[in-house]
């Protein structure tokens, strides 16, 4: 018999890793991206681990909860998941990178409770020697498969080092970083971060990919980047090319709209990011595929619900990606494994991550064919390593990064660059 | 570390126990009321108890599927489901008792999944010394209100011992049947099983329930035996009355019509009875209240599924009996501790047990102030009586009864009987 599973103590602490120069439709990333790293402690010594976003709102937001919990049952999930909505007391935040959509107070909960929920998971898998896959339901496939994330990008940031990927500004370029991560990793599904070129550029470069990879499922994603007339010009230019289109424009009844006529589904991560908005947009069939993201999402067990809301509602299921560290992958490719119907590739911005950087002891996770053999081992199946985060930590202090802000970067380096949605 | 727990062995035993003359909209229970014990058990000697319907179809059906996920491991839950539903290759069923609406292909198989799926969470709570609720997001209340479920009856079956009941045929019949249920049991809800009697004796008998229970919460469940005409008439001359109207009238059209004109809501254990069912009854807000039941919505888990689709579609949740021991009992008990927005008492047809029989070693549950104290000891924390179990298999062998038919069973004593839905 196991005793009670309590959390005596919670750490957080925000690291910074390097970012290369990657271009969205609202600016382009700093040079450092930034993630809180959580360590929950039971009083058993047993350690959890959990990962997510730094951004100064919510770190003051991860504190609250982190005294909200201490002394909790690492089960006591649906308790805790209330207790921290309590001690946040409606305080929500909107996210600084502006990507993910309008955040509400109830999203702003499951962003702060899904890092503790995910350590919990880890801690009762150590508890029981189990993986966290099998805490979710169990694995229905032993690897997940997850895409190549395409970037328009610039060689270097101004005034840094280059990075060994180059710049990448024309089709040509797409096809080349393609070639590049393909040959790499071996993904076998390929994503453009569009909504930085006009979109006819884009649609080159989408053309220019399918003619390299004649059978690889491609995908677009201009981040509401367009008006609706030019999401249905796009899309009838890409009909029988993109497996899905994400995000052409802003807002569900746009994407109703633009999903009437166009001929691929339309997937999202900005107009369905909380349980909230499901019912419109269920009853406007605005989308057909919604990204799930367990760090905005509420944790694993709230994406599984997402999946099984989806897999109810006729909806295909995607996984959305961050910049983020091994803690993450880890997350993500248990919660993968355990969904049946996230049939999509996963995406993730893993390839642009500096290998050296990570506060994870490197082994445990690696690609093969594009897909990601599931940790055996007991919960996550990663291990901190102290040092790591502690030099990311450093460098977290001196980059002097706070907030992630893409577009104020990009104004500071062009004051003439203006965020507009729909662009074009 | 925890070694594997593998699945070695399934023993499913069908038991019979007492039932009294219970009248419904399609006829009346038979003497004995039949269900089957499931024990999973694994390699490390763990059993698992799991409880389910007992009709032939749905026997063949559970051997299937126990043979199918024996040598699997207690975590590998979405695995077990798919094998299920392949094993079964689209062998469905309906129900013979009529009263849980149309049975799809993937309703059969999260059916035959659930007591399964209870055994494996009652073995992983054996295993790791938590109760079930902890495996389920932890309890969010520490005791699970009931409701007094009411039944028109017979004071006898044709020749049988009278129970100590006593016949209940008319409102003051009805009302005394609910002081002394409130009286034994403290319920602090009530529910009146109609579709008995023409609707204005069960109006009249609900205004008598009114008067007794100023205060209490009413229910009124006729099963579809109403039209829609009728179901509005009812539904106006029970106004401010009523909790919730169960099932008035048959089918999503016909709900969503008596719907948009009744000011109660409608709750429903007919018409929206699968996950495959809910997407056109949100679109047509067929019903306000969705009756949760894991039995057939495919075990802990899956009802947990339904309680997130609830949630988040603005739906109300309640919980649905039928006649049941003392494994389900504890298996509801927990669902319902860990499940935030079942904030409705939920049904149990319990005091209709006659209290000596029942498979498990009595005392772990019990009625006070009309809840049930969630179990706190390891797994559905309900241990097996291997007497009593021996004989109620035996009662079920001598007793005949093999389908629940309580159409067939009225017709036999009143040949004139038809069944008609709606039958006002």
């Amino acid at each position: 018999m196991s005793e009670a599973l309590r959390i005596t103590r919670v750490d957080i602490t925000p690291v910074a890793f390097k970012d290369p120069a990657l271009l969205n439709a609202v600016g382009v990333h700093e040079p450092y991206a930034l993630r809180a790293v959580i360590e929950v402690t039971t009083d058993q010594g047993i350690t959890g681990l959990g990962e997510t976003y730094a951004d100064e709102g919510h770190l003051r937001r991860l504190r609250t909860a982190a005294d909200a919990i201490t002394g909790m049952d690492v089960h006591e999930l649906g308790p805790m998941h209330r207790r921290i909505a309590q001690a946040l007391g409606g305080d929500s935040g909107s996210d600084g990178h502006g990507l993910t959509g309008m955040i509400t107070t109830s999203s702003t909960v499951d962003r702060v409770f899904s890092p503790f929920e995910v350590a919990c998971l880890d801690i009762r898998g150590r508890a029981a020697g189990r993986p966290v896959c099998d805490l979710l339901g169990g694995a229905v496939r032993d690897r997940v498969p997850f895409s190549a994330y395409l970037f328009y990008k610039w060689a270097a940031h101004p005034g840094h080092e280059p990075d060994d990927w180059g710049a990448a500004l024309t089709p040509e370029d797409i096809v080349a970083q393609a070639r590049r991560m393909v040959r790499e990793y071996g993904f076998t599904a390929i994503k453009l971060k569009g909504g930085v070129m006009p979109p006819e550029q884009e649609v080159e470069a989408v053309l220019a990919l399918r003619e390299a990879f004649p059978a690889t499922p491609l995908r677009l994603d201009p981040n509401a980047a367009w008006t609706v007339e030019t999401s249905l010009k796009v899309a009838r230019d890409l009909e029988g090319v993109l497996e899905y289109l994400e995000d052409p424009t802003p807002g569900q009844e746009g994407m109703a709209r633009v999903a009437r006529e166009a001929a691929m589904p339309l997937a999202t991560n900005m107009c369905v990011v909380a349980f909230d908005e499901l019912p419109s947009a269920v009853r406007a069939d605005a989308v057909q595929v919604v990204l799930s993201d367990h760090h905005y999402w509420g944790g694993l067990h709230r994406s599984k619900l997402l999946a099984g809301i989806c897999d109810t509602f006729g909806l295909g299921l995607s996984m959305h990606s961050n910049s983020h560290l091994g803690i993450s992958l880890a997350a993500m490719t248990h919660l993968a494994a355990a969904t049946e119907n996230l049939t999509y590739a996963c995406d993730t911005h893993w390839p642009w991550k500096d290998p050296a950087e990570d506060v994870i002891v490197s082994g445990a996770l690696g690609f093969h064919d594009g897909s990601v053999a599931v940790p055996r081992g007991p919960g996550l199946g990663v291990e901190l390593d102290r040092d790591a985060l502690a030099r990311l930590h450093e460098q977290y202090l001196r980059c002097g990064l706070r907030n992630r802000d893409d577009t104020g970067y990009m104004r500071r380096l062009d004051p003439t660059y203006e965020k507009k949605t729909p662009r074009w």
